[in-house]
């Protein structure tokens, strides 16, 4: 068997006295969950059981503690590797998983976006500028005023404009009704504005519904889809990005629950390594907490240079307005999506005109 | 659209300042997710629209928060169920989610468990004492190895043997390869102990790799299989209880968090919900913080008689003893199934000798 490892690293909380014994615990729990005593095959002992790499005290009773697993127990499934680097320790109180840092035989295994950040540019004639969103909402809206919406949005020159996450598969505008006719209005839109400006269905069930989900939203030419891994399963985001390769794939980071995982890791570089094309996240100074060191780490994971995996592309949203345009491209760079929902729709019968301000601001950027 | 509700159950930490304020957000984000003033729809803000149902000090900075969301919202969609109770809230750091008490049709469209603690018991003949359950471990072993080890727990006339969740299709025993070799083991045991232990397979990957698992392990005569519904997704556990009627599962606790959704919830309520059989979860004085309260709790709701819902098995995991059997089911009573692993491991050669130990307890317990 391959000896090739991952390293897991936690923040543990712990008396200074206790943490060695903790951190053997953990690395322990986190492979073959039960005592090394009782294990008489050498190669597991050596290959199989996961190693304390290394404890530095944070200070505070913080610990950072480093394990080795190794990479032949996870394979090549997005779940497996969740279930290896957190699984069990996700039920104790007293760490937060942190990072991980995976062989380069894993990240090809995964394999990444398919698409990315420079796939994505390539369908708006290769801009350099940010990209810019919008959302549908709310939910409970028929298919007709979803599809009005959609339009009106999309006249003011969007580049992509996704289902709210909360937006499944209701019988107050089913999947099958919506997305033919929100697709048709886009459709209707494009010719008038010469704007490429996609459409993302949010998908929602199990994989197998996803599929036909997909399959419906190709047939409506469209080629770009909103899913929650942590909703879904990353494994089903996984076989979905295998299976729908000129699709690309937004994440959106419901059910994230980010004080356990922290969100640079679960957002800007799990969720790229099994393949999101975009990484939805909670801008900081919006209306969820995310700091501005952890919105950078995002970023900086979702775009970091690798030689495997194509870049993300990282999506601030949660709360934004058109004012913090500047402010946030100066922070992000250019190799950004910007997402503002509910601040456009406050507009109500002036969408159209507050979109454009939006999509103006975004290209006027650094040239003045 | 029909006008039934759902009531979220949320501890937040707040001034007593703001919470009313705080209540309401929540109430926002896990519905429309955008300022009601930019909704003209009267429908959509009566019937959609979170509301809040009150808002109680505990004590301490700490409130709880209960809010009332559509029915509709979350169709018969078990991964919905989560976006809508706690998506997006899952990223603020003040909320965990406590509670979710769901109207009867929801109950009626998941269904609940097709066979739980009756249907379980009705394979052994209808016992009435606890049931007994142990682990295939470690990872790392071949199919052979994992094979011996099953027969030898099976003499020892346990009712359940399941993999170790970390067990999923390694190249160091493949499914398709260790799935046969173990129910054969297995079957050997039987036909000398007389007593239908049953092999759980742990599945992994996506649904259809699943599905092929579940194909497999059928082929092989196993009806009752294991399955991680945190991290394959609560939407594929429910599209595989749908699929394979005549199929127990038993649900593993494995990247629950439990520290953001109370387990009692999680565990206990929601995936006996959408249809486990069986669920795991580490029992007090083991090697995870879990206390008695919360066991209590999570038992409770896993068995509490429901109309519409069967009642799942309770089984305690997680660094337990045979010294501990008696105390064990003392406290929980025999509507459980105790699940020993690497206490019965470390007996090593004497695994069949141990085993029985520990199905003798159990047999015993009540009776003298």
């Amino acid at each position: 068997m391959t000896r090739s490892r991952l390293q897991v690293i936690f923040h543990v909380q712990s008396e200074a006295a206790l943490i060695d014994a903790r951190a053997r615990a953990i690395a322990i729990e986190q492979s073959v969950e039960m005592p090394p005593a009782a294990i008489d095959d050498a190669a597991i002992l050596r290959d199989i059981v996961g190693a304390v790499d290394g404890v530095a005290d944070l200070g505070g009773g913080l610990f950072e503690v480093r394990i080795a697993l190794a990479a032949a127990t996870v394979g090549n499934d997005a779940g497996q590797l969740l279930n290896m680097a957190f699984g069990n320790t996700s039920l104790h109180d007293d760490a937060v998983l942190r990072d991980v840092i995976l062989p380069a035989e894993l990240e090809e295994g995964f394999g990444g976006p398919r698409h990315g950040l420079a796939g994505l540019r390539q369908r708006f004639g290769g801009t350099h500028r940010a990209f810019t969103c919008s959302a549908l909402k709310p939910q409970g809206l028929t298919a007709d005023r979803l599809a009005d919406l959609a339009e009106r949005f999309a006249r003011g020159r969007l580049d992509f404009i996704k289902d709210d996450h909360g937006i499944a598969d209701q019988a107050y505008a089913p999947f099958a009704e919506r997305v033919p006719a929100i697709a048709a209005a886009v459709r209707r839109a494009v010719q008038a504005s010469g704007h490429p400006t996609r459409y993302l269905p949010s998908l929602s069930g199990d994989l197998e519904q996803m599929h036909r989900q997909v399959r419906l939203a190709r047939n409506e030419g469209l080629d770009t889809v909103l899913i929650a891994p942590m909703v879904a399963g990353v494994a089903t985001l996984q076989a979905l990005v295998r299976a729908w390769p000129e699709v690309a794939f937004f994440a959106h980071p419901t059910l994230g629950g980010a004080a356990r995982i922290v969100p640079e890791l679960l957002i800007g570089k799990l969720f790229r390594l099994f393949g999101a094309d975009a990484v939805i996240f909670p801008n900081f100074g919006g209306r969820f907490g995310y700091s501005q060191d952890t919105c950078r780490r995002l970023a900086h994971n979702a775009t970091a240079p690798n030689p495997r995996l194509r870049a993300s592309v990282p999506v601030p949203a949660g709360g934004m307005t058109v004012e913090r345009v500047p402010e946030i491209l100066d922070f992000y760079g250019t190799d950004v999506m910007l997402l503002l929902g509910g601040s456009l729709l406050e507009a109500r019968e002036r969408l159209t005109e507050a979109t454009t301000a939006f999509t103006d601001a975004v290209a006027r950027h650094g040239r003045g």
